[in-house]
């Protein structure tokens, strides 16, 4: 018996709403000072991920602040190739790196079936924080889409990364679908898991779906996509899944042909008329305000505030940011906008 | 009386061919060993745009080895802020480097009339290779759209360069439109002098144009950009101008809307289908093989050059890549992608 309410969780089941359900991606993370001080306290980055008492305050601290519509639990899209076996390590101020998955003989040397064991203290976050989260508010969970996954899994780093991957790609098509298979399965595991630890939905994240031309975007980010959300959905049943390719532009309609999610997130640069012709009418749109106009702040916010409600009024829509919040926006921004969603 | 076909001039005014013309966007440049000869003899960077005979001679050396439609002027697109005052510099390895346009002061101190003498060295590389080109083979000539330029006077550099012009935009949207205002005339101006000099056709390089939102992209984007090809075609009547709005995706319609462009080149990421239904009959598209394909070659090559030739056989058609080639293309793959296409 459900008797409280879930906008995000009903926006994801087709519901419109008056005022729509809110979450902010990176929601928790460094432009709050409380996550900066734990952030500090945990040492390693990696190690904030995995001690589930610190993932689940860092993934609390933004509903002690606002009143979102969901958490998201606080981890990386970097935990699935750690736990293949593949070297993942964090250098202050330089983002990600890992030891190169360079070919296929390093596909073969991962792990073959997803050692799902090692993630154990993320799904422990997973369930302290259900414990913990206000009536009402969704867990959201999830995982990075093969396609960005092995980006970094292949250059070994985050930045300017796309390229070796691509040319792995074009070079052994079918030595890097090895790798993708893997992720498949592992990224599939993965959810599974979280929604058995107390996940209400999960979002698949395509950092890069937008740098692949239609065909290669076919092949690694919808196809790989649409067998993760299967797989999840034939362990569990219908669980409320949000795809986020971003920058997929003209390809948005191919990628929800094939990829079964419930709710799209937009990117901010996405002209919504466009959204709103090719995204099927029970889909929920989530999005997309400029994350610069958050930082920006001010009359230019309200009026990107605006614009974003106005374009997605008359359907199911989450309201969200088109990619994470930006380390130095201010808290008041924050506040601004919430007011601003609210009293729409 | 013109008695040899310029093919790219005429897909430019609508005609379609059985085999399309083709040139590939950075011909001139780093692929090449007489490229890299000529550039350590140049010295600087900018020393090498401004001594005509060498900026001529690194136009001309694609056109020794391929038989390519067009040359295109060798230049950079930050000659203009450096025609305007701005200081610009190269480092080694590094890119472009500029004393930063930061707030509204800043864009005052510009040059307020486009000081178009500063660029003479330019406009008789023009010249020269105007003279030395075989017949037939068009010369274009170019300029960096306002909103692209203006994203690296403001960031002061080339790489992520995009957040501190929209965040000045966002903050000050008029201090903003004054800069932008002034790209526009000093573009148009040195379009214009590129015509008088003997370019045939021009191209609008808008690199970073992807980055913003609708709202945004039209305002910074579409309308300057329009502006600036309406100021070209009031001094010199009906020229051919190439819009290359980078990233554009779904804003490619409102882009074409706006700006009245013979030719639109699509990055690789562009879908043909959705290109197909958003670009007029009598627009020729020019694109938009992935660079990273010509840099792999081989079989994929081959695949991902027939894909677009089908893609856009029925229309005026212009091949060419995405985006530029890449620096470490070898010069055999570039001959084969020309082999196929000029036997398909």
């Amino acid at each position: 018996v459900e008797l409280i309410p879930r906008p995000l969780i009903d926006a994801l089941k087709g519901k419109r709403h008056r005022i729509p359900p809110v979450w902010l991606m990176r929601q928790a993370g460094r432009y709050l000072p409380e996550y900066r001080a734990i952030r500090e306290q945990a040492g390693s980055f990696l190690n904030l991920c995995f001690t589930p008492d610190l993932a689940a305050e860092v993934t609390l601290q933004p509903l002690r602040r606002f009143d979102f519509d969901a958490a998201i639990l606080f981890s990386d899209i970097l935990v699935v190739p750690h736990a293949l076996g593949q070297r993942v390590w964090f250098e202050e101020g330089e983002g990600p790196r890992l030891e190169p998955v360079a070919d296929a003989a390093a596909v073969d040397r991962l792990a073959a079936a997803f050692p799902d064991g090692r993630l154990a203290p993320v799904y422990e976050a997973v369930g302290l924080v259900k414990t913990r989260l206000p009536p009402g508010v969704a867990l959201i969970g999830f995982c990075g889409a093969p396609w960005t996954v092995a980006t970094y899994m292949v250059a070994g780093g985050a930045a300017g990364a796309q390229g070796p991957a691509r040319l792995f790609a074009y070079r052994d098509p079918e030595g890097f679908a090895a790798l993708i298979d893997r992720l498949v399965d592992a990224s599939a595991v993965h959810l599974v898991r979280q929604f058995e630890a107390g996940a209400d939905a999960v979002q698949l994240f395509d950092t890069w779906a937008g740098v692949l031309g239609p065909g290669e975007f076919d092949r690694w980010v919808s196809e790989p996509s649409g067998r993760v959300v299967e797989a999840v959905r034939r362990e569990l049943g219908d669980v409320p899944v949000i795809g986020f390719p971003r920058g997929a532009g003209t390809q948005i309609p191919s990628y929800l042909s094939q990829v079964p999610v419930n709710g799209i997130g937009l990117d901010w640069t996405v002209d919504p008329t466009f959204a709103r012709r090719s995204v099927q009418r029970d889909t929920a749109i989530q999005g997309n305000l400029d994350p610069l106009a958050l930082l920006a702040g001010g009359a230019p916010l309200d009026r990107a505030v605006d614009q974003v409600l106005e374009a997605f009024a008359d359907r199911p829509f989450i309201f969200n940011l088109g990619h994470g919040i930006m380390p130095d926006t201010p808290i008041a921004h924050v506040e601004r906008m919430l007011a601003r969603v609210r009293t729409a």
